[in-house]
């Protein structure tokens, strides 16, 4: 079968395991809580003829809400089929330079995977023993860079200062900061907008918004660098967003009440389960995410993650250089994380 | 801003108007009836806590309802965000030849854009002056080929005979026939499939299941093909489809009564429309589709289409070289097609 030899031919990222029935899941950093409230009655008041039509294909009326929720311009707003989609846009956009790329060594495994798939060079810039992103790395020629802040699977916040640094060293190209978990206690460099042109900023409906299943992301920066998104967006899938995605986007980003509320219960639960897991003799970098990244300080990772999925509890492992000590468990309901240290407990014993 | 400089530049597709307001919408061949009625109560009845969770990442809920329907296994079916997520899914896997790839010149006005965001060369094969495909001009050296078939937005329908002839001259290259428009009286390649494994047959929610607001797409072809194209998928975005769509999509293809009710009520009214038309004037070649690729004997299209315009019906109209005095008039209801021919009857008087 010749066809074949024409074949783009991938390494695709692998995700989280989805099982079903009765398992405590923390291995994907989905939100334990429903979505906002209202998003219920939406559902049950859809009109459903109008999905015979095609969508809005600027999505404006999530775009609006997205803009006044972050104080910016509509024509600084790209919507998508969660961060994953607009992350591989902009990468599709903003990346087509003979330079290589830059990222950290350990971050999001979805970089180097985009990278492949559109035949981007890149390099990855090692992370120090603390998991620390040093911004002066990043002062050297290159055809872009990304950065998650917080990192994922680390958990680690670098200030504001650093990105700073990162952008000022890197005007010529655009810089990606992937905030897919900054809604945790961690701060947004969507204040930084109005000083770097260079600047694109990615969130997600994924994690604090409690909709992964909903599949929304979005993208804030300069006019200019939406309207190239778009421009790519339009010539690849005119409609990426559905008529029922676009209506419950809006009602989650109107119930600010609510995201906070739950955000604020993660965060608790977080900071509960950080004192629960030091107890336990795990290590960890601090986490300002929906996750904590741990290693414990005699008993392999390996073991206890093996050990724990055979008693339906689920979180993170990754056979990988560098990390292979770690697990990465994600913020449950207080109930679920003490479910966790229970087994961890009998585990470790 | 030199960030600019590495910008993937291209020129969009642009969509067909979308207005709001009290118009007749006839111009991108959405379908007049509402979906499936089982929709709206799986809508009613959602669990909305669902959506905190990550969707099926395979898909299979949707994916085995299509291959029950269309008597494949489920390995041979991928998914994605309407039928232009899984072509350009399918450019980017399967078109990685120096090779130039095939379509005729007038065709979905998509593949070109495709092809030049994933920098495939490609070359556009005349239709004769009938607006047919004559397959033994696809008997040359090329990186694959695409057929929409029936065509859009000529509408003629090609029989199997020449799509036959165009995979026997093109067994080392993957061959895709996007049927789109496959469910209004034409005849689909998907019974080749068995002899052809350079084969790929890729249909659409949009238009005979009343979806394209919802967004489902889908491919079929052999296990192999489908596999290289979910690697593809995978390292773009592992989770394409919400739970929400993957939900009403099954509901769509389970109500097979329903589906054929409402196709055959298009087909009806397109034969009326027909007769209509011609009275009126207008020559057209025989359309299979739900829509009409109609050219008026003596009056200029961009003049009947601006007048209809101005009178709240809106058509197609595409100011291209060939066909720029042809309008494409997707089938509505009875009703909204007999207000369109009452406001023609005006219009050429």
């Amino acid at each position: 079968m010749n066809w074949e030899s024409n074949v783009r031919k991938v390494v695709p990222y692998v995700p989280g395991e989805q099982p079903t029935g009765k398992v405590i899941k923390l291995n994907t950093n989905e939100n334990p809580y429903p979505p906002a409230p209202g998003v219920e009655a939406l559902l049950k008041n859809f009109d459903v003829s109008l999905l015979k039509k095609y969508p809005e294909a600027d999505c404006h009326t999530l775009v609006s809400a997205l803009a006044e929720k972050y104080n910016v311009k509509p024509s600084q707003v790209f919507v998508g089929v969660g961060s994953d989609d607009v992350l591989a846009m902009a990468f599709l956009t903003f990346f087509n330079s003979e330079k290589s790329i830059l990222f950290p060594d350990i971050t999001y495994s979805f970089y180097d995977v985009w990278a492949s798939l559109f035949k981007i060079p890149y390099e990855q810039i090692p992370l120090d023993d603390e998991f620390r992103i040093h911004p002066e790395d990043y002062e050297k020629e290159n055809g872009g860079v990304v950065i998650a802040n917080p990192n994922a699977p680390t958990g680690v916040f670098m200030g504001l200062d650093g990105i700073r640094k990162i952008l000022d060293a890197n005007r010529d190209v655009v810089c990606i900061v992937d905030e897919a978990y900054v809604d945790f206690g961690a701060e947004s460099a969507l204040s930084l907008l109005d000083e770097y042109d260079n600047l694109l900023v990615i969130q997600t409906f994924s994690k604090s918004r409690s909709m992964a299943g909903l599949r929304i992301g979005f993208a804030i920066g300069s006019e200019k660098m939406i309207k190239y998104l778009n421009d790519v967006k339009y010539s690849y899938n005119s409609y990426t967003m559905n008529s029922i995605t676009l209506e419950i986007g809006v009602e989650a980003v109107r119930d600010d009440a609510y995201f906070r509320s739950t955000c604020e219960k993660i965060i608790a639960t977080r900071e509960r389960l950080k004192g629960q897991l030091r107890d336990l003799g795990f290590e960890f970098q601090d986490s300002k995410t929906n996750f904590i990244f741990a290693k414990h300080a005699s008993v392999p990772a390996e073991h206890i993650f093996k050990e724990l999925k055979s008693r339906n509890i689920y979180v993170r492992y990754w056979n990988k250089p560098r990390i292979s000590e770690y697990l990465r468990i994600s913020v449950g309901t207080d109930e679920e994380c003490d479910t966790l240290v229970a087994n961890l407990k009998e585990i470790l014993n």
